[in-house]
């Protein structure tokens, strides 16, 4: 990618924020505006995981027997652990982690809210769908971030086995019943506009994460051109997703 | 207690019991009497501790902040972590976990469908006396198995962090509010008669189970005397908890 890292290379920042920057962290964490883009994105990506445990945990009760609740209470418990480190990244940064994620609250529930899954084979796919993008788009930003906190967001975004499971159940579920794929691949298009909606929202108003896209004098920007190609990216691989599952993007 | 141990001092059993007995196992698996019943005690132990993952991931939903949300799905994990303990050992001793979980399905919904928490201190409440009530119970049971089992029962009893947080939970709130006592005391003592039950019915249509605490020529029997015991020091315990809570039992 040419929109590539930086983050350890920034310049110290001014005297205010170095004066809350503890010296084990990288010397990047002495620009404020870095450090609460830092805390803002770790922030959203834990309430994500947490929002992420309410939901698999729920979906538990539509599991149509005891090894596929197994399955999914294994993911569910998977992400409450990205949760837990995301957390104690948080402390380490001097951050209240509660009080971080508060701002995000609204976007996830609002998220999840419009896109409860009317059966488990829908659960299945967002979990999948919905996860995947997440994803993909945090590994974009962590390549904006100090090494430290891009290897933390890289572990917490770690595939919570939810693929070969999901791809598994859905493929065999769509032979079994060819009409289930039209309604899922409806489904995945959904999913993917109410993502992206919630992200522009909560880009539009945490003013730290937008600089942080925006870059700076130290840092190399997202310009356009390199937002485009992001948004393409993701596209293609919520079609590639999308495909694995047997179904239209 | 007096009405102790045995189970790894049970002589070998009948051929075609040894026939299934794989070596690495205590000798007391010869006997496919108390393979039987040990399988079928680990899947209830196992049934229960996916049930109370799911019942705590629900709960979750009624947590009034952030850091009580991550609390609870913290617990849930964990009971789910000793889920997954006790299906890898049901494997081991060669039964398929699933099917063996089967027959423990209904108590354990029937016991959270009759006792489901109206609001989230009712949750709290059951989480401390129900999971407290069950290991206590699991515990009793234990003591006539085999070293091996015993060790994985009690690991798989171990506190999820409940005790502390509950009790600081439900004191603080009946502080705030005194009448809520007279109503969670109330719901304590619900939750120990239907557990009773349920256990009671477990008991009855469980012949291996039943054919355990009843005792064979090699094994101690739990006679009359050692029963009425048991449930004194099950209630005594529950009392105790009760009080833990600030709570008349």
């Amino acid at each position: 990618m040419t929109e590539s890292p930086a983050g350890t290379a920034s310049v110290p920042g001014p005297v205010a924020g170095s004066a809350r920057w503890p010296e084990q962290l990288p010397v990047a964490f002495s620009d404020p505006v870095y450090s609460a883009a830092v805390v803002d994105l770790l922030a959203a990506i834990a309430y994500g995981e947490m929002s992420a445990f309410e939901r698999l945990s729920e979906d538990v009760k539509m599991a149509p027997g005891l090894a596929d609740k197994a399955a999914l209470a294994r993911m569910a418990t998977i992400e409450f652990g990205h949760f837990e480190a995301l957390r104690s990244r948080l402390e380490e940064l001097g951050a209240e982690p509660f009080e971080a994620m508060a701002p995000f609250v609204t976007a996830f529930e609002s998220f999840h809210a419009r896109t409860a899954p009317a059966d488990w084979f829908e659960g299945l796919v967002k979990a999948y769908v919905g996860d995947g993008l997440a994803a993909d788009f945090y590994r974009e930003v962590a390549t904006f971030l100090d090494s430290d906190t891009r290897a933390i967001i890289i572990e917490s975004l770690s595939d919570a086995g939810q693929s070969a499971f999901v791809v598994d159940r859905v493929r065999a579920a769509i032979a079994a019943e060819p009409r289930l794929g039209g309604r899922l691949a409806l489904w995945g298009r959904r999913l993917m506009g109410e993502a992206l909606s919630q992200a522009q929202r909560v880009a539009a108003e945490r003013d730290a994460l937008s600089a942080l896209l925006a870059g700076g004098v130290d840092r190399p920007a997202l310009d356009l051109a390199a937002i485009g190609r992001l948004f393409t990216r993701l596209t293609e691989n919520h079609s590639e997703r999308m495909k694995a599952l047997g179904l239209s993007a």
